[in-house]
């Protein structure tokens, strides 16, 4: 088995590629301005080294003067950047006009660069790469390789690039034990036996976050318990040091989830109220130690009172009182506090029709909306719910106004097929990001707010849960990967489609070839889709095995406590969440409140998220409810057996190890396919007593 | 919490008590016949002189020559006991006459003690215990501690008992890493971290199984795995030679559970092929060295090819070949191997309703029946599914007519609640021992097969796993103690009444107030039939969560794996197997296959096991299916509301803490009760849309 031996290096294998007269661009290089002993810069000339020699087997000359040819790194000041915060964040990657400079000056180019940006400009034998700081020149470098290894050519290049999100980080969810909650690809490379991991692996890990733009890890499952409480203390700052320095030399800073309770599971007060005089200079002290320990140390990931984490409600304090004594007492060190909206009652009664899980993030936190302190982000998930394959956007993301809030989307796939099933999450990510959330005329989409260009804010952006593990794939299934590149990539350039990034990632990992290329990005852009026929209907989820989250259970969630339910019942199914249910659509700004509101207007695939209807409710294409969800659960089977057919169109022409892995996860998802689609229909069927319309077989 | 104290004497508690005139008959102890340094004479000497301290407050003399007043202890010559199997088992535990022997000969009278039998007989002063055997001095001496401790008068004692069956067994599922699995009580006492634990706890629970008749114990979990491989090596032996010591001093034989596959796992051929000459060697060098390491080993329990457990089936063997290899190796040791029929698919397809897992047990042992040597049992579970709180009674037992069988039923409350919720199980053993299975037209009931009574067998018996652990009270609920002790008591004289030992149990553990025992004996006898009205009805079985076995998960199993369905849809719910179904039914002899096979007269508590039936269909009681489910969990809850008022009856009357330890039982009990009732209510009334009549409250 492939996943037992050497890693691989994924979409910078590096392998041949044609020319394309882009050696031309790269014979000299010539540094102007930046400290080629930064580790930075150390790192972005490593990897230009090796991508010139993979790819182009050629070794780019360094010289001391500007050359006739070649590359020229050049530093622009960074006063150049203007301060304005709606103004910094316009400028994205795109061609800025002309060579000629006929668009803009040079000045008013080089200032609209700005931190973590780049701009590429190719004249006559040379190419110009110029940047504000160390960031940009790393990522303009990956740029380049990218070109390259997409065999496109670098001639013709003029193309400033500024990341559209100032924070883009990967969560990772890995226990110190080396296990990873809802990880699908191995164990954990950062910890195994209640040890931290270094290695060659950890490096590598960090190159392929930086290639397509990553600038902040949480280290450790949000989750702390046990050991990980103590990465905090003198027995693990060696190790964490060590990966801080490792990831700042990739742009990259680290950050850790935090304990809430840890002053009473670290020797300190025997409380954790954060108006305690005891638990604050608690902290303070310990803020004290760790930030002189872990330098670039980023700041800490915080899940409090939620699914049984302590949190500041446990002592009748607000979620703020909570964040803010912790962001007060980092802000010293430049540090910043991520805290997490998912807060809802997990121990509701399934009897209770009123209580709302959706409706939990909004409640716990609008009223305190201007309240947190500026270095604070509030983290919300995508949905009110939790990662389902199809949910509503979370009313708190421009819900919020006066607020720092970062997206956080998940690419492990918890809910969605855990990287047995092919399931590409970037046209999710996407959906996600161009929600209008109408809270203020324009400038409006998630995408607008999570930047900061719609309230100005200078914290903010993505998150990622985190697919990779210890796998030699690193994502368990080789195509899972195209999530971990996209997520880096759209946080990077929202505007970036699902498809070109699903191109590009073709391209890097298997080939240029137009069939291979078009056969793959055709079943990633499918994958999503084609998974949500098969599993549950129109946006109600939760019909999964409990606790796993792998293959159905339509009634798993059903009884349960956890707030996920159906309520199907012989008549129909769907939750009410209108005005006559539970009222979750009035915490959307209009027109959306009332576009969810009305079952004519809500958009379809949604429509049981929204509403309980009858099975014999007539959708817009004049099917049934109950026909519909016959219908679309044996197409899913149809469609997946379809991909099978076209991955196998691949054999020979991809390299055999990755074509029978992801061939074997096929069968798997194959398997799992027909149980869903069995199930549901079963379940269906025998609640509602309608036959399937084509006499199909159910059971 | 108590759980964590030092832990109790249950029934052995020897508290004080009414004198009855019973001191003066052990004022005085006469041995006559008996080897005072016999391991068994000394642990009932001491248990005696034990029980007389703490309940009379009394020390009785030993005397060298026959005493006018006291106890007399006897040995009669084994020779003297017929050895017609038919008459071995027909005295049973009762009075055998009046003093002045004129119903039978003296003679006669001792030739019916038998071995592990006793007699106590009082004449004037004097009380004499007869018995052919050490192990019959030890239950006669606990049968007059009970006398005392339940304050009946020995005064009149003129009694025979010999146990009702050969092997009287506990089968512990306990984990060399400590845990059990389906254990409710605490971690094992007898392994912790891969160690053997012996200490003073170990002679306790010998001493306790020793009281109520058990004669073997199997120390390891059925599933053999990773250490528990190893217990018949070197490396345990001292340890397991040293249990095996202690429980011989209490006539308690040991036995192991084995890995099929052992020979593979600890080094020998690569192969477990019973008619493989290499494995048949290794398995014969193995058990001299066993053998010779740990006298008075019983010989070895084994579960093959059984839920991913090896066996001879993985080599195309059958399970005789499998067995009686085992069983020809461990027969110049005087060893047994009892071998388990709980071999079923537990892959099957739930879109299958051909297969009956129901049907397994028979379709895989019936067709061998005779070929198993005389030193193997087959063990048996009491029905052909899996411990549920109502199914059929297994058609092996009785099916099989010339192959050694066990009952084998569970203590441990896997699928009765856990030892949460109350549920005395002795009357469900009872019934299962008074089912006729007209297997011959006399003697054939489950008690007369599993007996030897029909057909003469020598080994047999029934088996109980085992509901004990380390908690403090032994068996999680101070209430669960009464499984423990009725079935050791049930299995050594079947003809006891569940509501006798009830009250046996309750005297000696509680008191012999008449309101205590009354109180607490209807708490028990009412236990199950409650436990049943809340759960699945109707003999269905199987809604319960997967995994855990505890609470509710109507469709928990529905769409499973494991063969165990209610195939309800809008129109009714049960499996048919009957002739027109799986054809289960015909497994029986009859008139037991047409009774089940026809709706009419199938006993109705086992219904919907036999029949699929439509929610309208009308049961006796004039009620249709679905309003009986609906009143019958209505009657669950209040049930179990009705015990825990009558419980707070006795608050004051018995000890604090017992008290309190059950009551928060009880009240756990009835959050499942309600769970059950709202979820199985709700699950019906949302698939067949038919109201409760009543209007109650249904989801």
């Amino acid at each position: 088995m492939r996943e037992t031996g050497r890693w691989t290096q994924l979409w910078l294998a590096y392998k041949p590629r044609q020319d394309m007269g882009n050696g031309l661009y790269l014979a000299h290089i010539f540094w102007d301005g930046f400290d080629r002993q930064d580790p930075v810069i150390e790192n972005a000339q490593a990897e230009l080294a090796k991508g010139l020699a993979g790819m182009l087997g050629t070794v780019p000359k360094e010289v001391d003067e500007l050359p006739s040819d070649g590359l020229i790194v050049r530093r622009i000041a960074e006063h150049q950047h203007p301060e304005e915060n709606n103004v910094r964040y316009e400028i994205k990657c795109e061609t800025t006009g002309m060579p000629d400079g006929t668009s803009a000056t040079k000045e008013a180019q080089e200032a609209e660069v700005g931190p973590e940006g780049y701009r590429l400009v190719q004249e006559g034998k040379t190419l110009t790469l110029t940047a504000a700081d160390e960031k940009g020149v790393l990522y303009g470098v990956f740029h380049i390789l990218r070109q390259i290894a997409l065999e496109q050519p670098l001639k013709g290049l003029h193309i400033t690039c500024r990341p559209d999100n100032p924070l883009r980080m990967l969560n990772h969810w890995d226990n110190m034990d080396g296990s990873i909650e809802r990880g699908y690809s191995g164990r954990s490379f950062f910890f195994e036996n209640g040890e931290i991991l270094v290695d060659e692996r950890t490096r590598d890990y960090a190159r392929f976050a930086a290639s397509v733009g990553i600038n902040g890890v949480v280290l450790n499952n949000v989750n702390v318990k046990d050991r990980a409480t103590w990465l905090i203390t003198d027995r693990y700052f060696d190790k964490v040091s060590e990966i801080a320095r490792i990831f700042a030399g990739y742009g990259i800073r680290l950050f850790l989830s935090l304990n809430y309770a840890a002053p009473m599971e670290l020797g300190g007060p025997d409380s954790a109220d954060p108006l305690d005089e005891a638990v604050i200079s608690w902290w303070k002290e310990k803020f004290a130690e760790v930030f002189a320990r872990i330098p670039n140390l980023g700041g800490f990931l915080v899940k409090a009172d939620s699914e049984g984490r302590p949190g500041p409600f446990t002592y009748g304090r607000t979620q703020a009182d909570g964040a803010n004594m912790l962001a007060d007492l980092v802000k010293p060190y430049g540090g910043i506090i991520i805290w997490r909206c998912f807060v809802y009652n997990c121990t509701q009664d399934w009897r209770d029709r009123k209580t709302d899980r959706a409706r939990a993030g909004y409640d716990n936190f609008i009223g305190m909306d201007g309240d947190y302190h500026d270095n604070v982000i509030l983290q919300i998930k995508n949905g009110p719910m939790d990662f389902q394959i199809r949910e509503a956007v979370s009313p708190l993301l421009g819900g919020l106004t006066r607020t720092n809030q970062m997206l956080e989307v998940q690419a492990a796939q918890e809910y969605t097929g855990q990287q047995i099933d092919l399931c590409y999450l970037i046209p999710l990510f996407k959906e996600v990001l161009d929600f209008k959330t109408y809270c203020k005329p324009e400038l409006n989409t998630v995408a607008d707010v999570v930047s900061g260009r719609t309230f100005g804010n200078q914290l903010c952006g993505m998150a990622a849960v985190s697919n990779t593990g210890n796998d030699a794939n690193w994502t368990g299934n080789d195509l899972a990967a195209a999530n971990f590149y996209g997520f880096g990539r759209l946080a990077f350039s929202t505007s970036l489609t699902a498809q070109e990034i699903a191109s590009e990632w073709v391209g890097m990992t298997y080939s240029n070839d137009e069939t291979v290329k078009q056969t793959i990005v055709r079943l990633l852009m499918g994958s999503r889709e084609t998974y949500e026929k098969y599993t549950s209907p129109l946006g109600i989820g939760w019909m999964v095995t409990p606790n796993t989250h792998y293959g159905p259970s339509v009634d798993g969630y059903e009884y349960s406590r956890w707030g996920t339910y159906h309520r199907a019942d012989h008549l129909g199914l769907g939750v009410d969440r209108t005005d006559t249910g539970t009222g979750y659509v009035r915490q959307y700004h209009e027109p959306n409140a009332s576009r969810y509101n009305s079952v004519e207007t809500c958009p379809e695939e949604l429509l049981l998220f929204f509403h309980h209807l009858p099975y014999t409710y007539r959708l817009k294409s004049g099917k049934t409810l109950i026909q519909h969800i016959y219908d679309s659960h044996f197409e899913g089977v149809e469609e997946t057996e379809e991909m099978i057919r076209v991955w196998e169109s691949l054999k020979g022409k991809i390299p055999e190890d990755s074509y029978a892995l992801v061939r074997e996860r096929f069968e798997r998802q194959l398997y799992n396919a027909r149980e869903w689609r069995d199930q549901v229909n079963s379940y269906f069927y025998r609640k509602s007593g309608i036959p399937d319309e084509k006499g199909r077989a159910i059971f």
